[in-house]
């Protein structure tokens, strides 16, 4: 267009715009700026403290946010929204978090406040299904029509992008794969029920098995390296001691696996995803051995015009999956 | 308004609408056309006759809505369009029967052919999906945000229309219930899989345990009624069977409808549904007994924040839910 007597239109230059994610944990919180592209631009870490209270920590929140836009040098105006993956039983429709144990809250009504502090629009999602929806719109499930996420930690999370709408409960919390019946009369559960999946394949219920396996002298790494104390046997831990040759944590490790796959299989069954990614902490540490079980029990139980089409998958974002999938859920709303 | 100088003003009569809604069974099909309001205007059945062939079948399901049109003196013009719920294996995109094992039909292009015949679209939809859609608008699930619909017939169907939207998997088939996996080394089911409910609560399965009893001398009823035929042991003479006091067949469908409760449960806590719709021929024989022994079941395994807003009620529209969510899925796609 060089030399052309024709300008072409331009629009006016947009003032750029921001999104923050937040991942509002018990034990810690995280806020990320994200530019129009979702790119990161800055972050920033606090511990959650919930000893101290909800004021403190609705205080630590407020600051934590403030110091990650300061970082990102990002100017008030720009800021479009405040996307916030949240534990606990969530009021979607007026933005409270109805009951959290993690955080001893009960109906706070984090929506409003923070919309009150940074004058913009603000969503709030079950952290969960905001890891869920930021591995479908940027990591590992890229391009699905469907996608199902597993997240094993103490208990298993689940999330479901249908057709590329987050599948959210009334209360915010649906897809609880961690409380799929898989075992009549099976081992009570911390939900109140028994044969729960998480009563069974959760990273504590592995844990207690292997602490047993430690007590009866079946894992020598482990007796040398933390012993018994289900505190100490976290995912990292159990990683190492399968590496230094404890078979019966392997063994046990890979029973759960298995059976995750067979439950996760059930919902196959049901939504038809085409990709099931799995992340968390104890994938993170043993991503080959978990999936290779996740498979071999999805294959068990998944009908086969279900399994033809299905990629099993690790995850790709580790913990920025909750701050950029919030982020974009409030970009999606906007 | 008699009388008065200004005539309101009047909108132009639109031409009626007409809607057809088939049900393609693998022993029968039913057409029913709708008027706008969705209305049975009329309705014309006819038997599949598999064993003729697909060209046969085909003229025959030309002939059954051809009459059915007629009945109504819907002139063709105002047909609209027709939905059509199948068995089997779909390809919703492209409007074809992939497989159905009942019809023993593959690769059947069933939408471009009554599109050519009836001149108008034609939407193809799962039969379960388009029942539980029929529920959903105008029957026992009218006002539902999400439903779960479960039909047990000879095996289990299911359906969900979630915030409005009917979960459809690629291939027109999803909610599987009947293969969940609920029992670990179960017994075998039609799938090629172990323990899926359908193996263990389907009608077909119930059947089977009952012949048993039977056999046993522990079914006194239906020893002088129909024996230990499984062709025989339908849901109209279990039904026959419990009332006249054979306590081993109340026993085993006591068994069977609390254990599909227990399933349904595990559904409800990863879709978290405000009504679960109960159909079917084995529903209608013994709605009260199979609902209380579901609601039983559904208690051992729903997370407690989902059974609250929980309505478990039985089906309303019988045979024509599947026509008239047909009927409505197309009409709705238009």
């Amino acid at each position: 267009m060089k030399g052309s007597m024709i300008k072409p239109k331009r629009k006016k230059k947009a003032a750029a715009r921001y999104w923050v994610g937040f991942d509002l944990g018990g034990t810690k919180m995280m806020a990320t700026v994200y530019n129009g592209a979702f790119q990161p631009l800055a972050s920033a870490k606090a511990k959650t403290q919930v000893n101290a209270g909800p004021r403190a920590v609705l205080g630590r929140i407020r600051e934590t946010i403030s110091t990650a836009l300061a970082e990102a040098k990002a100017p008030p105006r720009g800021l479009s929204g405040i996307g916030v993956g949240c534990p606990g039983v969530l009021d979607l429709d007026r933005g409270i978090i109805l009951e959290a144990p993690n955080l001893r809250w009960k109906r706070v009504p984090l929506r409003d406040l923070l919309s009150d502090w940074f004058h913009c629009r603000v969503v709030l999602a079950n952290d969960v299904d905001a890891g869920t929806f930021g591995e479908y719109r940027f990591g590992a499930g890229r391009g699905a029509r469907t996608l199902l996420g597993v997240f094993p930690g103490t208990g298993i999370g689940g999330g479901c992008v249908y057709d590329g709408q987050l599948l959210r409960g009334k209360t915010g919390s649906a897809m609880e794969i961690g409380h799929v019946p898989v075992r009549e009369n099976g081992r009570l559960c911390g939900c109140g029920r028994r044969g729960c999946l998480e009563a069974l394949a959760g990273r504590l219920a592995i844990s207690a098995e292997v602490a047993q396996a430690v007590f009866r002298g079946e894992a020598p790494f482990l007796a040398a390296n933390g012993g018994a104390d289900l505190k100490k046997l976290k995912s990292g831990l159990l990683a190492k001691s399968i590496k230094a040759g404890d078979k019966a944590v392997e063994r046990i490790i890979r029973d759960a696996m298995r059976l995750m796959g067979r439950a996760i299989g059930g919902v196959v069954n049901l939504l038809a995803p085409d990709v099931v990614v799995l992340g968390g902490g104890l994938i993170e540490a043993i991503p080959r051995l978990a999936l290779a079980e996740v498979r071999l029990g999805l294959k068990e139980t998944t009908m086969a015009s279900f399994i033809r089409q299905l990629k099993v998958v690790e995850a790709q974002l580790g913990d920025d999956a909750t701050t950029l999938g919030a982020a974009a859920l409030a970009a999606e709303k906007a």
